[in-house]
């Protein structure tokens, strides 16, 4: 029995490290060194190439490297009836909730302007509005958008949740649904977006919602790139009605160097950074799943296909 | 009776509105427009100009308009025998608690260097430290470094905390004296500097103690710029021995135009705006000392003048 790792941006040694301690009757192979492919009970997979999934027929479950699975779900050739689990949390939500409270608080006190003043050699002072008078409005409230709720809870910002289904998180004024999104982005000054990327959520942010964020708005995105409209967010910034972005995520990732983004005053650009699977943390998860899958159990992070997550 | 109002950065309006309202028996008069000096019970000031407070012969108290009163013991002629008060918390400490918050994640996920990168058009990837692993310093553990420390807390840093005199905040590893400032910067990989600026504490982080930090810390300033030797900083910068620093507060503010922190690529400059005592919480803090003042009470924030805060 073998398990397959295939990712460009992961580096697989703590993953065959942890194998090999902890589950040594299977064998590690790293793409393309694929060897015999009926060996291959489990791959462990991060954006795999579309068509790599199918050629493994004897696959018990594939298992994500994040904590989204679209760039699984989006290979048109998937065995969509192999179980497809993705990481739960793995130490994920803790760096979500870093970079989107490093978010908040750089629209929030303004930094994005100061950062601006510094290369213009300016020195011009806004007053601070208190954290009680800004809204923070989080899309997405799972294990990732719920843990970053409760690290915003002490600053004592004002803060709207959105969701699917209906929620009720302590201390948070909370939307659902298609009817709950504009009254949502109407009242919120600092957006962050955590949902899942399924084919209700793509392009959730057209030029259309964008409109509704009240005038000065800003957005973060550390979801995937393909909730956000990327031209109609430079319309948005260039007419002034929006106030600025800090995007992880973008529709090609690397973003090519000719991308507008890259030399946009008003966007913060960083390299898919936001959340990364620490493998001590991730892989006592996957190996506890395959664990499971051994003995005929249900695994954790379990994804209902059709759903998109 | 009158109060003078004396500032060249918050403006008086909500001030002499809250003291029309509260307290119309006290005239409220603005510098320089001073009238009848023997009026003149109580003055309001930041930065006074020097000698200003000693043409007021009828003063009851000083009151500054903000936590740190240097700026006031720094004039040679000050009436020493005044009572001096400064603002506690009144919205400082969660503005403050904010900007030290944003500081220490804009380095702990090493935005600086994304922010650097962007303008490089590079896309790389740094993997994140969990949080467990960074040390985080805080020297100064008075109302504004343990509001910060609480804040903090969720976030799961390893938090180090230096004094001048003994202190036991839980979480915290504490240092104190002279004989705890080396410990403590040598385990330090993010700074923050909350101390009042006094003669024990002018330069306390010059070349010798910057060179104490691990290779790589990096600085928050947001106290005063007498703390900080300009110089050192640039040098340690240079050497590759510090990461990067983010002030708010300068020897000379506003930070002159052709100082060499403006371009420094590794210096975030904000133009001292961590905190800005904001009028209608502040402005109650001010009016109830104002009335123990008259009934013979002591203040809220007496100021030692010896201890200078």
């Amino acid at each position: 029995m073998a398990i397959l790792f295939y990712s460009e941006v992961d580096d697989p040694e703590p993953w065959r490290q942890a194998f090999a301690r902890d589950l040594p009757a299977i064998a590690f192979r790293v793409w393309p060194d694929v060897g015999d492919v009926d060996d291959i009970a489990y791959a462990l997979v991060w954006k795999p190439q579309p068509g790599l999934l199918k050629t493994l027929p004897k696959l018990k479950a594939i298992l994500s490297l994040g904590a989204g699975v679209d760039g699984i779900l989006a290979d048109s050739e998937l065995p969509r009836d192999v179980p497809l689990i993705r990481l739960v949390d793995a130490g994920l939500a803790q760096q979500m909730s870093e970079y989107a409270l490093y978010g908040a608080l750089h629209f929030h006190r303004q930094m994005h302007v100061y950062a601006l003043q510094q290369r213009q050699v300016q020195w011009r002072m806004f007053e601070p509005v208190p954290a009680a008078h800004r809204s923070v409005g989080v899309m997405g409230l799972g294990v990732m958008g719920s843990d970053f709720v409760r690290k915003l809870a002490p600053l004592g910002f004002r803060v709207l949740g959105y969701s699917r289904t209906p929620s009720a998180l302590p201390g948070v004024v909370s939307f659902h649904g298609e009817a709950g999104l504009r009254p949502f982005l109407e009242q919120t000054e600092i957006l962050v977006n955590f949902l899942p990327l399924t084919g209700e959520t793509r392009r959730i942010l057209n030029a259309e919602r964008l409109a509704w964020l009240p005038r000065g708005a800003c957005i973060i995105n550390l979801a995937r790139g393909g909730h956000l409209d990327e031209a109609a967010l430079l319309a948005a910034l260039d007419s002034g009605h929006l106030g600025g972005a800090l995007l992880d995520v973008f529709d090609r990732e690397p973003l090519p160097p000719e991308h507008p983004f890259w030399r946009h005053p008003q966007i913060f650009v960083t390299p898919h950074i936001a959340a990364w699977a620490v493998a001590e943390v991730a892989v006592s998860q996957v190996i506890e799943n395959i664990r499971r899958v051994e003995r005929g159990e249900q695994p954790l992070g379990l994804v209902m296909i059709e759903r998109g997550y």
